[in-house]
């Protein structure tokens, strides 16, 4: 496809538009999609995604990064292109429960997420037959706190081999280290099974089901070394009544947990979703 | 008319419905709603509520109450009749924001909330004119920390004057002492701003602006001395995205906060909740 | 298990509860759920259902039942004892799209649909593998308009041999006749791609987006021979804007029909839902 | 203030959002907010609606819009200025039913919805003191079938006097002539009771009710000479049970019509809405 995404984010000031949008036009670039915003016109920051079609976007599009640089210059800009033809490559990691996995392998299947699962990564064995009856390689890497450093050395390793740009914790239920998480700033998606910033940490629906609440919800964000306090990019809720047990409030909690973190990952590859500081913007 | 409410809770055992919807049938009362629910059917506990038709109830009422005593020894029942005819007394507090004092006020008019609004105590002026054209008495007691004690006397005169048997707090910025809440078990309907428990505390809206969430929430709940820790017996969502600030979601919020608030106040003047330990059995 | 189920739909009179709770009490079921409804207390049809617990239920279930058969005339009942640990045994229907199917096999392999699925029936090839990766036998049956007495014939054999008491139509294509229909009544569950009665017939996501709503549903309900009229279980909707095509739609709808369909049938094999005339209710 | 707002339609083609942006950077327009939408970036429609801030907008406006002729020429726009400190200015039409009146009036108090509510228009008297209350003139024109014409004339005449730009149908329950509909091209905003196109025409709770459906809903659109058929604003919904007589659904309903309309109009003050044949672009 000739389909490009250019993303920015650079301190607002007049004329951004113009010249992005002029310099777009001289480059036979049309316009699809253009979302902008701005925290706050007189000196806050200004985002913005454009998506465009332009003939030979394979060949032209070094070229158009390379003449693109002045304008960046001009407005300080932070700035990417993408395209998208060139699909992210995602590495899945999941614990025991698959809800979550099995919800992104159907929609891939779908052609509803555009991106490459690479590979599929988790400390038991229980999902290898449906993984691999895809055609998607699947590490068994038993994993626990004692031996955290060489688990991660070798999922590391798994990753640089395979070409990771993404990597989606689907209910992947091991806490990443420092490290880690450092080598990846904002992309590793985690689900987390609460509203955040509600019931934080472990154990989310006994605790939901124990304070009596009466909407039980999930959150998916991107994982930074503060504990379910990464930036959000989608949550969503569903009822819950006195009748409801905590294992009731589970089963019911994984069609929300599912298609939250479909629509995170769906609009992540997709380009939608810009983190400034510890929030995000989702256009 | 002649519509009754029976509420019971108590130790869960084989034959209760039986024992009480025979005792109804022997005497009269036709069922015309009936709810059970039971924590645990062997040796949780037992709730339920049943809304009965009885020809000539208010004169039959004393003797039925009388005569059920030896039902509700046999099942160490805690137990209770209301009577539709006789219409609870709600006192409403608020301060600068009359969003829900509105809403009630609305609902109350449009013969959708069957209490009577015996008056309206606020720590502002604002509201007074609207109130009271509606010949609803408005009395206004300034009010801040340092003056909890004698603010609270003037005010539970007032509540005993006017033989409360609810109070609503219709968002009241004012913390109200241990007495007054004790003074009060389960009759003290408070709405809170945010999906608990996040956000307990002041200024919700601002934090929840501050972690970028992508949903805001209301809670109405009963008080406890331990703030915003009571009972949950509603809470609703709406979605927010980058591009609202605190302000728009305040404004966002106070449609939600009108109509959780709103719907609590119904379900606890039909009797329709019942309080166990920190939650809410909610038929 | 010991966990049997009375529905009981009569016309409304006062006792009938005390009559068939103490019958219960007197046969050693202890209540776990009650639930009842009276559509006019005074002359109106009453509907229960009660989910009790009896020892040695397989046993006594026979005994239990003629019993039960003197209260039932006493109020001129319509009634059905259900044991939980028969498990209805239900034939799916599917054509080529199966996200609905998947859905159901999902949910039941997470034991969270308490059936048995019998059969697959399709008139597609195309799930096979996925079905019979279950154990669960595939039958392939073309269709179109000018054989459907012969398909029907075949489909109805299989019912038959495998003693189906429920058919789930999860995106089957293909017209069912008045004969089909008539031989189950309230036994066909479908789910039909609008919130009905908008959108009845074929094509609703293309009419949706001609018709330019801001909200797409699906409905799932009993099939009788009025197309898609048939009493509701179920429905749900998603948002849509002026960015969806008629296949976004599609997309975005099949996360609600799958969540709608799967809603009812748990509903249906729980007993909860009792048709009356073209409604339903459901407890 | 110096906020203004350009809206554009036209056919999409490249260089179009460069050609605007590049115009009101030259006329020191900083872009606040802008959004576009194209229908089909190969030959469709093109859209857009940029608000910007300009110092003297006021004395500005006059000069920016003879210039952007020559731009809009080009390619071949339909387009216009709209300034936020020209209020547009509102007439209510009211029947007998407050609630969405009520709504209004509240959202206009609260500062959050920015226009002039020049008269309230009823063919009841029943919410004249309300209006009046809030120094709105309240004029009652009763109305039937028999005498259309006259009334239309009236309430025409009075349109013209108050200089009215937007009419909005807060459940006035009398039909409009085509001449009065023709006479307001997409000014005219209604609110119908159902989520069309279900339910089309009268007495919408009641045929819901009649059906059985899980949902109500509540539809706001631009009128045209088709009833119920012009293009959708916003719909939303809530859950109904088998509990729910056609009474309570009128009064579940009536929370979301409030919410509905309120939505509606917001977003058509603030030039939110784009009509494009029978259907809305809302930005």
């Amino acid at each position: 496809e000739n389909i490009g995404r250019l993303i920015i984010k650079c301190p607002d000031q007049p004329g951004i538009v113009a010249a992005v949008t002029t310099f777009l036009k001289e480059h036979n670039a049309n316009i699809v999609e253009l979302s902008q915003y701005s925290m706050n016109p007189e000196g806050g920051t200004f985002f913005t995604r454009i998506e465009f079609e332009c003939p030979d976007l394979k060949k032209q599009g070094e070229k158009l990064e390379q003449e693109f640089q002045e304008v960046a210059d001009q407005f300080s800009m932070e700035w990417k292109f993408n395209y998208v033809s060139d699909l992210k490559r995602a590495a899945i990691f999941v614990s025991k429960e698959p809800h979550c996995l099995l919800e992104l392998l159907w929609e891939w299947q779908s052609g509803d997420l555009m991106m490459d699962i690479a590979l599929v990564i988790s400390n038991h064995e229980d999902a290898r037959a449906t993984v691999e009856a895809l055609q998607i390689p699947y590490y068994y890497i038993p994993a626990n706190k004692d031996i955290r450093k060489e688990v991660e050395e070798k999922q590391l390793k798994l990753l640089q081999v395979f070409e990771i740009d993404l990597i989606i914790l689907a209910r992947y239920m091991q806490i990443l280290t420092p490290d880690f998480v450092a080598a990846h700033p904002n992309r590793i998606i985690n689900i987390h099974h609460s509203f955040l910033p509600a019931f934080i940490g472990a154990r989310p629906y006994e605790r939901a089901y124990d304070r009596g609440v009466k909407l039980i919800g999930a959150t998916s964000h991107y994982v930074t070394n503060d504990l379910d306090e990464g930036p959000i990019i989608e949550q969503d809720i569903g009822r819950v009544n006195h009748r409801d047990s905590a294992e009731d409030m589970k089963k019911a909690g994984r069609t929300i947990e599912r298609r939250v973190l479909a629509r995170a990952v769906k609009w992540h590859i997709e380009d939608r979703v810009i983190v400034h500081g510890n929030k995000t913007v989702v256009f």
